[in-house]
């Protein structure tokens, strides 16, 4: 069993790198093929695949074959537990203590 | 000078650690000294100062010396950042399509 920890360990791990997130960004528009992915970088196939291997590990993508070539899809739900995460701070940046009262209610235990 | 993507590499980096999300949550309720961020964790000491290390480089911990021991505080100003980078997915795992529309329309160019 993979914890929402370990979970969040991956998904931060895997946002940590401008080609990775670059890689999503273009996912958003559309699915595409590893190939389509790699055009924009100035980095070699493996290098993509490298990158795409650890957004696979951390479900950020999902990749399915069609004959010879395979199509990679966004799958951004991962990104919600993330950004739950760092939601929890926004009083910390925002200076409202309302949500800093959220924080300390939610964390007391 | 230290671009906003090479500050997110940093930022994600040092989340992408469960030890480290849970130094910036002790910090969350107040400052502490490296002795009683440590005490909490099954780590050594100097394993918790290369957290430290890690999270001061990402600009999300400040440590103050006073006298022998060092204090250490929480800077979320850098969270913001991460924050709304992951906020531009919010449509992809919400389904909410004005989101789906307000990232196209902030991604065209």
């Amino acid at each position: 069993m993979v914890t929402s920890s370990r979970r969040l360990d991956r998904t931060f791990g895997a946002l940590a790198d401008a080609t990775r997130r670059a890689i999503l960004g273009q996912l958003a528009h559309g699915d595409a093929t590893v190939g389509e992915l790699a055009r924009p970088f100035r980095v070699s196939r493996p290098a993509i695949s490298k990158h795409l291997r650890v957004l696979e590990q951390a479900g950020l993508v999902r990749r399915a074959r069609e004959g010879r070539v395979s199509r990679c899809a966004l799958d951004a739900a991962a990104l919600r537990e993330a950004a739950e995460w760092v939601e929890r701070y926004r009083a910390f940046w925002s200076g409202r203590l309302d949500a800093l009262a959220r924080y300390v209610e939610r964390t007391r235990s």
